[in-house]
This record gives C-alpha cells, structure tokens and sequence, in this order.
C-alpha cells in the first residue's frame, strides 16, 4: 500500500497541475465565447474542473497523513482509511472524466500549441486513469469493501477511452442496451 | 434535521427519476450521432450522470438509515453522519451539474416535446440545487464541519444558474478573474 499511495501522490499532484493548465486554455475561451450556449459549454467543463481541485485539494493531504504513517490502519475498521478509499474511487471518475474533457477540447481546439498541450495532458491522464483504475480494483477487492464499478459495463465493452484502439465505430444497438464507444479517429488524425 | 432528511429524500429520490429520464432522451441521441465528436459529447454527459446514479444508490439508503433512527448522533464525532454530509455535499454539485447538462440539452433539442420535457425537469432540478445549497450551508455552519463551498466566489457575483435572471451577458474580463455567467435568454425565447 505504501509504494501505491506514493504513486497516487504523483498522479493527484500532477493532474492537479494539468487542471490548472486546461482552465486558463478554457479562460479565454469562456470570456470570448460568440454566444450563451458555447459560453455555457465551456463554463460547465471548467466548473466541473474545478469542483475537481476542490476535492483533490482535500485528497492529497490525506494521502499525505497516509504516507507519513499518521492516518492509521490500512484496515476497514479504520474509518479514515475508508474515507481515503471512497475519496480515490471518486477521483477515478475524476480522472476518467478529465479524459474526455480534453477530448472533446481536442476536437475543437486545431492549432498546433493547444492541440501538443492538450494531447500530452490527455496522455498522461489516460495512463493515470487506467492506473488508478487498477490498483483500486485490486485495493477493494484485498479490502472487501464491497465497492461495484458503475463503470465495469463499459470497460466490458472494451476501453473506450483507448485512443489507440482503431476500432470501428459501433452499428447502433437497440435503446437501452449499452453501447461501445471508440474515439478511434481522435489522435490518429 | 429530521425535516431537512425527509426533504433530501424526496430530492434525490426525485433527481434519480429525471437522471433516468434525461438518459432515455440522450440514448437515441448517441446511437444516431453522425460522427465521433458529437457521440462522445453526448456519451460523456450520460456518464457523468450515471455515476450520478450510482453514488444516488448509496446516497438514498443512507438518508433512510439516518430517517429510520439507525444512522446515529446527528454529531461530527459521528462517522457515519460525516459521511452522510461529504456525500450530500457532493450531490449538490451534481444537482448543479445536472442544471447545466439539461441547460445544453435544451440549446440543441428543441422540439416542443423534449423542450417541454427538459424545461419541467431544469425548474425542479433548479429548486433542489437551491434548498440543497441553502440547508447545507446551514447544517455545515451547525455542524462547524470547516466544510467550504469552492463555489462561493461563483454565487457571490450572482447565481448563473437562475434563467429568470434578464442579465445582459458581462463584458470579458482580464483572465485569471472570476467571470459572472448568464444564460438570461435560455429560458425566455
């Protein structure tokens, strides 16, 4: 656990780092914005970041008491180690999300300075994405805590956040089934 | 606080109806898209509330825990009460960010049947986000939970969120400061 929490400690500082730099990419764009409906756009993706900093802003100095050895067992009896948990399972989605931000900014953004900026950002979380994702999938699964991914159906599927996959775009399914995604055309162009 | 859980209840237990009817519009929707980036567009929002929906199934039985007498002392010295408080604290960012994704949503469905459905759905979700924020506030005050809403500084220059608002759009503003938002002229066309 020790060896996990330092390198949850790199990918909850450094992606901390990365949502400052997406939200003064997204600055001028919000105060630019040629009407209320891209000015709302980028607005939600921005608060939605920084509702992000706000909660890694009370992760990573947890993670911190951890490794200092002053937040007690790493136990589920222990209620701070469970508080820690909880809190990393949510920031996976954090991550995850983060993800799909940059994405869409991708699609959307074409010059050459945002497009590098965006794309390295995008990689780094797409590997502390899966990271994360992993090392919790083993962490609940030593615990028993009991936790069920809303996500698994989707990875399921495959990873859709997989840029790499050149996977064809998937027929449309009947509602209510779950669909395949693939960005398999993103940074392949 | 017994009358605000039986409050919370009926929001969240009313939120998770729209979330599924929001995502049985948005289903068709991903399925048809014309290409990646308006699929990816669509399927990010249903996921951000579907894990909305999968934090709502431990959310819901734990106010009933809490409404049953079973939860414990309504105390900070309480963990299951603090964890009560992290994730309602939460959900009023969801309820936030469900406003906004029925906002966009209403920019780009507009025939008069999903325009009627989503304008129903954005009022109550409106009113939930505003009695959440404002019984937090003070439960969190009560409490002295050192609790700090990172989006004081929005609220503060107005909430954006409120379409009856007629402001104009602000001028841009240098980056780095605070921006007000408006969306004055969703609603009102």
């Amino acid at each position: 656990m020790k060896e996990e929490l330092s390198e949850f400690y790199n990918i909850f500082t450094g992606t901390k780092k990365d949502i400052e730099s997406f939200m003064s990419i997204l600055d001028p764009v919000i105060n630019n914005a040629e009407d209320d409906h891209e000015r709302l756009y980028y607005h939600h993706i921005y608060e939605e970041e920084e509702q992000r900093l706000s909660r890694l802003a009370e992760l990573i100095p947890l993670i911190e008491t951890f490794q200092a050895g002053k937040g007690g067992d790493f136990s589920p009896s222990n209620n701070t180690f469970n508080r820690l948990l909880q809190e990393l399972n949510l920031e996976k989605f954090g991550l995850h999300n983060f993800v799909e931000h940059l994405d869409l900014a991708l699609f959307q953004f074409k010059d050459a300075e945002r497009q590098a900026k965006l794309s390295e950002m995008r990689g780094a979380s797409h590997t502390s994405y899966q990271f994360v994702k992993e090392k919790l999938a083993g962490i609940n699964e030593r615990f028993e805590t009991g936790y069920s991914d809303p996500h698994a159906h989707h990875d399921a599927h495959g990873d859709h956040l997989d840029h790499h996959a050149a996977t064809p775009a998937q027929p449309a399914k009947p509602a209510g089934q779950k669909r395949s995604f693939t960005v398999g055309s993103l940074i392949s162009k």
